[in-house]
């Protein structure tokens, strides 16, 4: 297996993972080696007196670190990941398998050329985990319990380092792994993601004024919270996938113009209608969800 | 205080109502009585088998029941609410305190004319809680935990019941009481509920197909469980509140707009800015729960 991760960006993702493998091969008695990159040296010496990292680095020093790494992971906000990938080509050691967890990818596909080298592995990857919190200080392995991961594979992608790679994931928490191509992908999150970023975006901008949580039952709480948002992550994210969630926005837009007809008309039995029928489209997606946790149990 | 609770609906509220001044009284050694009214004969069997109630009936004989009650919690539909206010009001016991909990109060306003009784004290209440889950079988003590409640004092109401009828909230598990009047409560609400439950179900409506949740990281789901939701009850709740929930949903819808435009425009600047707003704006929300909270401990 990997002896030597190697990280680049010590944020809330890199240092979630930091310390999930940590805890995973502590609990097995195995020792390896971590060695982060981040040009947040607080972050780095925090890492290190808690012993979640066993090295830190500057970017500057980040040829010398990556060329002994057997596994690195990229986690840097996604136009950051491209440029140091290419930036980057000729610093991995040879026969490494590289990841990245950028949430966008199409920028990616139209960079692999710039990237990729015969003797190394790159998957891309994407877990689907976060937290409204930001940076290494609120970094949780618990983050990952449970969630789903998402990869493209690449024809180039080596079958042994994606099966070997997706038990790594199980490993450290992770439930469901979906293989994907960049555009499914794209499409998706654009849905399920983006797009719920800009609700809660959108829901927060319209309240009247920060007291109205006097009057909430938790809906308003739950609908928002994602609305603490990482404004430079997200920006780069909404933009680098504009025309997908775009789409999404309109689509969501016709539907809730929808429900805003029957209200307004008073439709009440074309209104109750629409709400059952949303009501069996959101339990499948549960049950959907439950079938497959207990697939895996 | 109270020794006799009558309960008119034994669902999802009426039967977490019941559980949780159950288990209040009993923590303080205090005998009461609970008598419930409900047209659904096994919710009757099943509260009565487990403890919860004392004694159940249909509505039919609401009249011999509710003559012996001290305090009534009303914990119908809106509409039907009403009309068991009005068609039972002579049927009280002199002197005993009477509560809704209505989600939308306009229509119950326009009605108190039918429904006060010079020796009955009328509270107008709605609790912030509930769950995407119904019926007594799904009853739970905990759903009122740390919530929020509201009540809308009559100049009729007598200040030792008000008093005595929020120590009770809180005995049971609510942190906060706010009061208000009809209008701004209907105003409020149709923002922080009715309006959530419109978006979360738009959003269910615009989903491709129910696999969507294979690329979930929590967001989509968290915006979308109250879309399992009870469509009789908010086809109701949504057609009694319509001016005030249609004014929210184009206030939402124009700043829906406004983060599109910058999207389509990648005007990255303006984009970021409204983010950042947006999470000091929902960050200041949070603060102030916390800060309530803190002084209420």
């Amino acid at each position: 297996m990997y002896k030597t991760f190697g990280f680049a960006g010590l944020g809330l993702m890199g240092g979630s993972f930091v310390k999930a493998l940590r805890a995973f091969y502590r609990s097995r008695g195995e020792e390896i080696l971590i060695l982060a990159l981040d040009n947040d040296v607080e972050a780095l010496v925090e890492a290190k007196a808690s012993g979640d990292i066993d090295e830190g680095a500057s970017t500057n020093e980040a040829a010398a670190l990556l060329s002994r790494c057997d596994i690195v992971f990229i986690c840097l906000y996604p136009r950051s990941s491209i440029a140091f990938l290419i930036k980057h080509r000729a610093d991995f050691k040879s026969g490494a398998l590289v990841t990245d967890i950028s949430g966008v990818k199409t920028e990616l596909l139209k960079a692999l050329p710039d990237i990729l080298r015969d003797d190394i592995d790159f998957i891309c990857g994407h877990p689907m985990a976060g937290s409204e919190k930001e940076g290494f200080m609120h970094a949780d392995a618990a983050i990952f319990k449970g969630r789903n991961y998402i990869i493209m594979p690449l024809p180039s992608n080596k079958s042994e380092n994606l099966h070997r790679f997706k038990e790594l994931l199980i490993s450290i928490g992770f439930e469901r792994i979906t293989e994907t191509d960049f555009a499914s992908h794209d499409h998706k999150i654009a849905f399920t993601s983006q797009l719920c970023h800009v609700i809660a975006s959108a829901l927060v901008d319209s309240a009247e004024d920060t007291e109205i949580t006097a009057f909430g039952g938790g809906s308003y709480e739950d609908l928002t919270r994602i609305a603490m948002i990482n404004a430079p992550l997200w920006t780069e994210l909404f933009l680098a996938n504009k025309e997908e969630l775009l789409a999404h926005i309109a689509g969501f837009e016709a539907s809730l113009t929808k429900f805003k007809t029957y209200i307004l008309k008073s439709d009440e039995a074309s209104l109750e209608a629409a709400l059952r029928h949303v009501r069996e489209k959101r339990i499948a997606m549960t049950r959907r969800e439950t079938h497959i946790r207990m697939a895996h149990q």
